[in-house]
């Protein structure tokens, strides 16, 4: 059994009239510092509470908006988190909410930090990123209900609202880029089938092949990991082997440095006997040697989009389209 | 006036008993995931609250923790942000907190999201980083009372709990690296000298300096932004001018880009006419052409302490040393 605190207490406790503290406490006012601090003292020392906490259990809601991301190798740059966290978090501010992160678990298919978030109260919802085929999370978001925004597709079909970049249009515009150079011997360095992001980027590369009435070679497609070791390993094997390509597209800046490598290794000229791509715009791109032509990501666009339809499906007015598919940008430097 | 429900009427409502409901929201039982939904769906209709909002609210106690910290221009890698809120994340998940992080402020003396978060009760207290000398966050969490650790130290002499790394001694070991490589024309890229961060690495390099009986040439410390385009313009000054040094050190590894392609361009070879070393180990340093030797800062240990060091203040068991000086790792790579 608690007792209302009231700011007339408050008042008389720092000595100073009802208008200051209420004008301090809804900060729409210059005291003197000092006055201040002795207000918030009193504040603190009766227990008043104007706040957010108390405001937030009455009407149900936390404003607070949760995010989770898979953990990169050490020697692996994250080429979106910084830019991405400060995009939500300005979109969430300015509409009074904030962002929570929490730790990624350590399988993907453990959901106990979603059930534990999301049950508690602690979260109003969720933002989700780097999603997989069968993503676990989808479905366990959709049956208990709670509201959620994905970075990124999952299966065709599977319908819940999302942001994504579109990946084959990235692809597209650096295979173009390579045929209008010339190339018509284009390898690509990408991942494995089951990357459903992998997917859709190296469906661009089929997309442009095609167009230019190329067929796809089977032997200019390495999968792997997309790792610096992955493109150096399968970007030799090209150059020692009968059919070298000119010219390839990595889905990744990563790869593309591994290839860069390899033809360096092998006394190549980049680019004028293998013209290389990546993908990110990873923030050293452009100080490798040569620097490299790559795919930038509209990634604060992205931020505020998948902020505003989560915002906007909790305050009951989701939008028309909560299925946003943002371009990419290619960025031409010395590699092609 | 609000009724509480209570975890009968939970189970009533959901048609299952009194102990499944319990099981499920203290999330130590497997049921079938229609059940577990079902009874969810019961919890929210009915508008009950195991919750921690009203757990916290009765503590008095947000169990938050927030961080904000300075963009930086695009072009540039944040060589710590990932790995800096990943370390805290787990350690607070493990003490039963969360990170909060907001927005920077635009300009450093806004101090009004430090005043809005802690007086709102929004968060128990703070982790602030970039710490400058005179730094205004410093005096303003401290005339409020709000408990706060910070990445970084400030003006000698003034008190409160940190944790850092010591730069100084990662520029020793870089300076003694060069020597020992029988360098002795050694220059430095440096920052200015109202930066605390640069003032102390510095310090390193002329301890170093000292030690082997060299002076410190004023003519060989170059100050100005920490970006590529001043380590390239710094460097081609020296290599242009009649003083050439042999090698430098670099307070951070795009001033050491910027050296490393100033050297290139004047066909100068790295390391045998010109040894470069850096500092922060970038994910992409290692890519780069020569790989570089750069000085590597243990920021998981940072962020496991910083956390450590908060909840102790916060619980009221703090730490008896709470100035906690990590040493940084040299890494030798061929720039060197």
């Amino acid at each position: 059994m608690s007792i209302r605190v009231t700011l007339k207490q408050v008042a008389a406790e720092a000595g100073v009239s009802f208008q200051t503290v209420s004008k301090v406490i809804n900060g729409n006012s210059k005291v003197a510092p000092e006055t201040e601090g002795r207000i918030w003292r009193a504040v603190r020392a009766l227990g008043y509470q104007p706040d957010a906490l108390a405001r937030n259990l009455k009407s149900r809601r936390s404003r607070m908006l949760a995010y989770s991301w898979a953990p990169l190798p050490p020697d692996q740059p994250n080429p979106i988190l910084d830019q991405f966290l400060r995009s939500m978090m300005q979109a969430a501010t300015r509409a009074g909410y904030h962002i929570l992160p929490f730790p990624h678990p350590d399988e993907g298919h453990n959901l106990s930090p979603y059930r534990d978030l999301g049950h508690s109260g602690r979260v109003d919802g969720f933002i989700i990123s780097s999603i997989k085929y069968d993503d676990p999370r989808i479905a366990f978001l959709q049956e208990q209900g709670f509201p959620f925004v994905a970075f990124g597709r999952s299966n065709p079909g599977c319908e819940f609202p999302f942001v994504d970049v579109d990946g084959a249009a990235g692809l597209r515009l650096a295979t173009e880029h390579l045929l209008l150079r010339g190339h018509r011997r284009i390898a690509a360095l990408a991942w494995p089938e089951e990357s459903r992001v992998g997917q859709n980027r190296i469906e661009g590369y089929f997309e442009a092949l095609r167009a230019a009435g190329l067929g796809v070679r089977e032997d200019w497609i390495a999968r792997g990991e997309g790792r610096v070791a992955f493109g150096h390993a399968a970007t030799r094997r090209w150059l020692d082997g009968p059919n070298r390509p000119t010219a390839l597209v990595a889905l990744n800046d990563l790869m593309a440095i591994g290839a860069l490598r390899a033809a360096q290794e092998r006394g190549l000229r980049v680019p004028d006997d293998l013209a290389i791509t990546g993908f990110d715009d990873v923030p050293m791109a452009q100080y490798l040697t040569p620097p490299l032509t790559t795919i930038r990501q509209p990634i604060w666009e992205v931020g505020q989009q998948v902020i505003a339809i989560l915002i906007g499906i909790l305050e009951g007015s989701p939008p028309t389209n909560a299925h946003e598919l943002l371009q990419p940008e290619l960025v031409v430097r010395a590699s092609s």
